[in-house]
């Protein structure tokens, strides 16, 4: 046994680079981490497959990093800072080790970014499409963690950065759609997590969460966990392509955005923190009483709301 | 949008349930957790995959708690107790309401059994077999954690339980071997964690680890995390079939028992802290100076060290 069994060699070799202080250099059973005194902890977890939430000719480089920045993006929606993630993955035999490689090269690339490093996870073999699974944890001070629920009737409905690109840029990586500099394509591969507008949100925004599975569904559940309506105004959703259907840009997926809900005498303080965060805010709703609901009005106040408001995976 | 999306009826009907206070009924973008004051976290991940890490027709029940079990192995083998855990399902098409159900009343039992709860997770869909991957977090001291480091020459080595009959539960499974009573495939689809072995271990044991790859090429691993030899003596391992090679049991999976090295000074303590656990304790080896190794003896002091030490995914 003076060589390890080949899974441990292939995860000393590209792995153990990334590891943190407490991962035990991925050697151990478990990871120790000493959470920082008085704060809560957040925790998330996302799983993607090939083929699934992306596309299996991917760039490696990308594919590791999409499932870190899903999660950052869940941590953005609760206003938390990130701390570290675990993941496992179920990988094709015969993956090459230039693959595993560039895999791992994209993900020290996001850590450095998000100042996160691994802590422990899981390599095993599946004759299925390659697998991911990711948690993350992050913190925040206890009570500051901004939820889905406590949106109010009469609150605004804000989104950060543009709608539909995630969506554009799925049919960009397909060749359906031109995409001359890449950039559509780049953001489906590479979501931007909005860590800085979470943090500057905490106090500010009554709910909050990311748009993973279309705008108007996301905007749905803000509804229904506060207990009220939202009508989200068609012309207001900032997107980057005006002649593709807004129906489609906004019940498309893959945005990972912060959507949240703040009182309307915050407007000046949201817009403050969007500058803060150099990350663009728009408003393009309001919430009402009455049953939870989600509707999408035209520019005369007539619902063109879809009969399909975002994605379900089953 | 007054019906959600099917995805989030299933697990609002079949997960919310098993949710802790911190999970914030599954229906944010993440959960939160107090640590526990003054305590370090222990964490591990492990993935399984359908027709790799158990059988594509094992009963709904157990699927979900075997990997809730190998988790806590983990954290036995830190000598941590447990917290909570993520979980992510990637689903196959058209998986019935009936196995969910007996999915997640095999978790509910083994919630209740070892005291924690859900905090998070995801449900995606698979084109290829049913995949899972789960987070645990758990908690010890700071510097109470047990780790692979710490054997010494002279130590002993030591196992609890009984070692093959994961191998041979799964031949059992596969019906290739009688089991009259099921007593061997329920080994093998539900492990015990020995969670109160591991926290008696505290302080007493100076390396530990749970044996999931097969005890010699575990038994390895501690040597090389010693920087030591190591000598297993083939009768004196723990067995329930004596007419199965030794070799087979020593280097078969899914012993899921905790491995560990304590001075020969401690022999009466560490039998002591496994009648506390009321775990059986055997030891069954020892460390010597030399270049990290692993070897089988028999009676005679003969090498009978199999080719193949154990299970490698890749």
């Amino acid at each position: 046994m003076t060589e390890p069994a080949p899974e441990f060699s292939l995860i000393a070799r590209h792995f153990r680079p990334l590891a943190g202080p407490g991962a035990l250099g991925l050697l151990d059973d478990a990871a120790l981490l000493t959470p920082p005194p008085g704060q809560q902890l957040v925790l998330a977890a996302d799983a993607m497959v090939a083929g699934v939430h992306f596309l299996a000719d991917d760039p490696p480089e990308t594919i590791g990093r999409k499932l870190l920045r899903v999660n950052l993006s869940d941590l953005a929606a609760m206003g938390a800072a990130p701390l570290g993630y675990l993941m496992t993955i179920a990988l094709t035999p015969g993956t090459d080790e230039g693959w595993l490689a560039g895999f791992t090269a994209g993900l020290a690339a996001d850590q450095a970014e998000f100042g996160l490093q691994v802590l422990g996870g899981d390599t095993v073999s599946t004759p299925g499409p390659l697998s991911l699974s990711l948690t993350i944890l992050g913190h925040a001070p206890p009570g500051a963690a901004l939820t889905r629920a406590g949106a109010r009737p009469g609150d605004d409905l804000w989104v950060s950065g543009r709608i539909g690109d995630g969506w554009l840029g799925l049919r960009a990586a397909r060749g359906e759609i031109a995409d001359p500099d890449g950039a559509l394509a780049r953001r489906y591969r590479l979501p931007e997590p909005r860590l800085a507008l979470g943090l500057a949100l905490r106090g500010l925004a009554r709910a909050c969460m990311d748009v993973s599975d279309g705008l108007l569904q996301d905007a749905g559940h803000l509804a229904r966990a506060g207990g009220c309506a939202v009508a989200v105004e068609a012309a207001r959703i900032p997107v980057s392509d005006v002649t593709a259907p807004i129906a489609a840009l906004a019940s498309g997926g893959d945005d990972y955005e912060l959507l949240f809900a703040a009182a309307p005498e915050d407007r000046a303080a949201v817009e403050a923190a969007g500058l803060a965060a150099r990350t663009p805010v728009t408003r393009l709703g309001r919430f009402t009483a009455g049953a939870p609901h989600v509707s999408l009005r035209d520019a005369t106040g007539r619902d063109i709301t879809p009969a399909k408001l975002g994605w379900s995976h089953l």
